[in-house]
């Protein structure tokens, strides 16, 4: 008997795990292999130095010092940011994790090498992945999206893009399964991007929970500024991938709240992005396009969905919600919105409001909250009085759906 | 058998309701018959023209038009405020309540007139009831926090508690209990204030949910700016009520969304607030401080105690939160907040872990979202499947214990 078989968790066969949210430092030839001679300079290039952080009112920022911490750069136009401990923080002591800038070499090497990814997912019972990109391309690509030169900018996410699908995933047999980032600042770009990364096998982008926070319209736009990107996500089965702080405006209350604030309402913005969609009338126009919220835990859903209806039911009449959003809102939800989530006891304990075919699960390599390398025993531990095609679905069954992977279901 | 005694519905016997969140609109006295005559006139005068509202931008306005409706109106220094159907829509079908000015007589009596507010709530099956301000003082005072003349505001405040004491609830034997609000611009006043009531068997004031959104030092505020009004609060036993909305800023995600996003999310500063209190230290240094989170709902806070006890576990070596808050954030919620409903099916499915006795009823008189006149069919539809013993705490019991009401439990 396999230690994975034995009986006294309840849950004998923990089926093997299909993450929808990890993290990816890129290597340092993501760009400089791929960009045209003229952006080599100017484009993402790896550099090395020593530097601090600074953290005043509640907002991390890095400088070079000669005093400081080695580490490696990126140079981006005008800009130069370090890869740091915090988001490259598996396997370090929770006390070893600052916000202080590193090498590649001071890193686990499963943050940014394929193989050893696949090694680090053999470790954590983790059948396959996909990864947001770093805090340098920003989970939803804004460091682009904010970038002066936009045919630079285009050139950038084209060749981040390629280098998810020809090398990160390349030959892993879709243990990586990729996702894309796109040209926030134009939908046309954007839908073209996702049609061209489906037609070789990509089913997930990232996309902001709340655009106009970064000074894009808002999915409400009268115009419909977002449609042809919607479009050409139901039309190839391409899933938008949330992720928390993919707005760039973490939720605080004031500049001198402890930051463990801003930790407990880290979901909030998805939360309010769900809302969003759920009033907008695009999950109505679009039947077939599905959303994740990555890490935005569930146990919050059901109160949402509740409240939603309420105010939908009892709204209806008033400015034309009943023809933008003809079916209660949850409707959408059940149908077309997924959580996801690693720790959630709240959300488990209310699984069948939150939909037993909503949640996927994840791992959150290599962040400092990550549950690697044992988030089989999370499983097994939050999840052990839930009945085994219940796990195999959270733990599996759902990302496997949801992405069109080509895996046992 | 009278109709409350019938077996059909499950609940024989609902208990009389004490509601802790309701509101009232000033009669136009309160301040003419208390203000020195030297601040009669920039003092709160009721007046009565013909106007309009305007909704820009997500924001209402409203401007003198002799086109438009016929209403009473406050003046204030150099302001002028409309009596809005939308705070006085008890009566009147949802779709004829609109955001437009009206005047006392056109809004059921019992808005602003005592009896008449006894007269209802016995149609209403309720017992006692504490009253919030209109939005012409706002709920937790802002007017008069932002009124020019400290000296006038002062009076303001004073004047209208001397009201909520000596006229709205006297007489009433304990049916309608007074709520103050306090001078928010000096916590020494404010203290001072809360003493002053508490000696007159005051025991609730108003206070805003996140103070820094009002431009006031938040609770984090390392020169304890708020300590005296928290010691004065917990040394009388005052609860310090928090309505949604007291932060004066409701949650949105954009100019164009639609309103049902700000609504279904108007728990959202609740919530943060919240937090901010579980992380502050606040709740250790006062254990007899009691609040409560006013129209807040409570689905949404088992989520939030699993959260943020996680996050102080993993993080409490950082940054000093172990020793600002020693114990798991949940034990200081479990003992000292209480939450407020009136509309959550999740929320009472999840009664065991959203604490049993911290929870309060409420039937939000005279607002839209009231249940009036049916709270106690409400009851018995939403709680009927709980304990006699559950409901009694609900309804009236958790009320008559955090505010030491002369009510039989």
């Amino acid at each position: 008997m396999t230690p994975e078989a034995a009986p006294s968790t309840g849950t004998a066969d923990v089926p093997k795990i299909v993450s929808v949210d990890d993290h990816v430092i890129e290597p340092p030839d993501v760009w400089q292999s791929r960009l045209p001679k003229k952006y080599l300079d100017v484009g993402p290039k790896s550099f090395r130095q020593r530097g601090i952080m600074n953290f005043v009112g509640g907002v991390f920022s890095f400088e070079q010092d000669d005093d400081g911490d080695e580490g490696d750069w990126w140079s981006f136009e005008d800009g130069a940011f370090p890869l740091t401990r915090l988001e490259a923080a598996v396997g370090f002591d929770r006390d070893d994790v600052q916000v202080v800038p590193i090498t590649y070499e001071g890193m686990r090497k499963g943050c940014w090498d394929r193989d050893a990814r696949l090694e680090d997912m053999d470790l954590n019972w983790t059948e396959a992945s996909t990864a947001f990109p770093s805090s340098f391309v920003r989970f939803c690509g804004q460091r682009f999206y904010e970038a002066q030169d936009k045919e630079l900018a285009d050139l950038c996410v084209k060749a981040y893009n390629d280098w998810q699908v020809e090398e990160w995933c390349a030959g892993t047999g879709g243990r990586l399964f990729p996702m894309i980032i796109v040209q926030l600042w134009d939908p046309q770009l954007a839908a073209a991007e996702v049609r061209r990364n489906a037609e070789r096998g990509c089913r997930a982008m990232t996309f902001s929970e709340i655009p106009p926070y970064l000074g894009l319209p808002s999915i409400h736009d009268a115009d419909g500024y977002w449609d042809p990107l919607f479009q050409a996500c139901a039309e190839t089965g391409t899933v938008v991938n949330m992720h928390i702080g993919s707005s760039s405006k973490m939720p605080s209350t004031s500049a001198d709240a402890p930051a463990a604030v801003g930790s407990t309402l880290t979901f909030n913005n998805a939360m309010a992005s769900m809302t969003d969609f759920l009033f907008s009338g695009v999950l109505h126009r679009f039947p077939d396009l599905k959303l994740a919220y990555s890490e935005g835990q569930i146990g919050w859903i059901p109160y949402i969905l509740e409240r939603a209806d309420t105010v939908w039911e009892e709204n209806r009449g008033w400015g034309g919600i009943g023809d933008k959003v003809p079916e209660p809102p949850s409707t959408y939800y059940y149908r077309q919105i997924f959580g996801c989530f690693f720790a959630d006891d709240y959300g488990l304990h209310n699984l069948d409001r939150v939909g037993v075919d909503n949640v996927c699960f994840e791992t959150d390599y290599p962040h400092s909250d990550s549950t690697w390398p044992h988030s089989k025993e999370i499983v097994q531990k939050r999840m052990g009085h839930l009945e085994p095609e219940v796990v195999r679905k959270l733990v599996r069954g759902n990302a496997i759906d949801l992405f069109g992977l080509d895996l046992q279901p």
